[in-house]
């Protein structure tokens, strides 16, 4: 069986996990550790555990679907925002819970995989605890994941560099899986705050470069204020290759246009725009290109997870 | 398979389920609804759900026990009383979250069931969302189970009567269960506020009047401050049978003297101590009295449940 490795946290890899555990694959969801807003970001305060969210997500989109969906519904129930349980995601507060029963978070993950009836599995890119942060244009920095992902300074400065700090370092399972790769998929997902976040651990571009994987990236189709304002394809390659310090060999764009005016217009509040799919660009960067309709937009501009996977698969 | 009902609610019922689950019996948990204290008062008052705490004993003490135990551990974890989470059990806010999502209570405890797979089945005495009231021997009303549980009155006075208000209905599958049953064992457990509040939903004591089961009352080991000062054996079976409206078959009577010094004084520290075995007073009841030593005694005194599952199933 093929060993595939998806590298991201959040939606974008929630996408492309739900999608590939239909084939016969053998999956492991690499997941960043950093995040530190909403219900993930007040349990990581208030207990010192390692965030849970991005975990909880991977886990929910491996899951088991077959028969009684209980635990998978249960793991995506959230509490009320406004009660006494704060709006916290049940899932974490079970991965929370199992952290504090088994002593550390790995261990809860793995018993949580094995409760849902996961399909593959999902790692922590570093079980080191660190914030993130990100060096702007201007000089200044911005700490913290969540104030990446939802900019309180001006979110037209660009983002020059992001690190983590204290330095973190790469899981041994994840450096192993890494490594031992015959497919890594990296994307799609926050470039900054999702994607990225899991490449300048420590340890990870060594195993990148080790592995002997085909590499793909899978681009984002809507820019993001504060982060990729006015990117297109070719701009979150070149800052992929710039902290993978790897060859691309594969990236995924689309290539169809978002003819929906209400739901660009609703976009376009948040200041986000279709990344702008500039073949020409991306071949300078010696990438293969795969342009192709690989959109959901039913109330959201998504990738559809289907056609990922499809495409992924092919390669 | 013998039909077993085992009617009460907390600590009690929890160890007659224990001990019962490892025999060859289909087994019914009959619960009390009315609990309103700690974690379970604050999901019943905040969420307006039917009080959790009792049920998720059940489940455990009836949950699988073979092989990986995560989730019975899990419905046992509680955070911390002091953090944002207010000491919830883990397994109360589990019960909540798949009420929400199932939309009932029962669905709920099904599902729960099917999870932690349980051996036999729990059901709620009544889904009527009521409040346990006591009426004492001054003519004073106390309400909520908690206000009954832990006495804010004076402890001294005698409980002349308990109720439920607004009147509840018996659940329709627990009315049947009773009806169905070859044995019903009722206690032990706090004689006014987890045992008798089954005894008074409407329409127990009409399905205990016309089951043909074997009914055995267990009867408490040590008295409880405010609600049993001072009961022998014999006061407990008369209480039962007062709210019961039946006849009870056999009474299980602890007849082994605590020795531990210590371990009496700290229940005579909250003014327990321990029930008389009053052997002919009990004969005098028409009742078939069964002495034994029925204790486990490592740092509370408690019933031995594999030694009450033997003499019931003995009989």
């Amino acid at each position: 069986m093929k060993k595939i490795v998806v590298i991201g946290g959040g939606t974008g890899s929630f996408t492309v996990l739900r999608g590939l555990k239909k084939y016969p694959l053998d999956i492991t969801a690499v997941i960043s550790m950093f995040d530190s807003g909403g219900s993930t970001g007040m349990l990581r305060d208030e207990f010192g555990i390692l965030p849970p969210g991005d975990v909880r997500r991977a886990l929910v989109a491996l899951a088991h679907e077959n028969g009684d969906n209980a635990l998978r519904e249960l793991f995506n129930f959230r509490f009320e925002s406004d009660c006494s349980l704060h709006g916290h995601s049940f899932g974490n507060l079970f991965l929370m819970a199992l952290t504090k029963i088994t002593g550390n978070e790995v261990a809860a993950i793995k018993k949580a995989s094995k409760l849902l009836n996961i399909k593959g599995r999902v790692l922590p890119v570093s079980i080191d605890h660190a914030n993130l942060g990100a060096e702007l244009e201007n000089g200044h920095t911005v700490v913290g994941e969540t104030n990446i992902d939802i900019p309180k300074h001006d979110g037209n400065l660009k983002i020059k560099r992001v690190f983590v700090m204290p330095p973190a370092r790469v899981y041994s399972e994840t450096k192993q899986a890494i490594e031992d790769a015959d497919v890594i998929v990296i994307g799609p997902g926050d470039l900054y705050s999702s994607v990225i976040p899991n490449l300048v651990v420590e340890g990870v571009s060594e195993a990148l470069a080790k592995s002997k994987a085909v590499k793909i990236y899978i681009c984002n189709l809507m820019t993001k204020w504060g982060e990729t304002n006015g990117f297109t394809a070719a701009d979150h390659v070149r800052e992929i290759v710039k902290y993978a310090k790897c060859k691309i060999d594969y990236v995924v764009c689309n290539n169809h246009e978002v003819t929906d005016k209400k739901l660009l217009q609703k976009y376009a509040e948040e200041k986000a725009y279709p990344v702008r799919f500039d073949e020409a660009e991306l071949k300078k960067l010696g990438v293969k290109v795969i342009g192709d309709n690989v959109i959901t937009e039913p109330v959201l501009i998504r990738h559809d997870s289907e056609k990922l996977a499809k495409i992924v698969v092919g390669l």
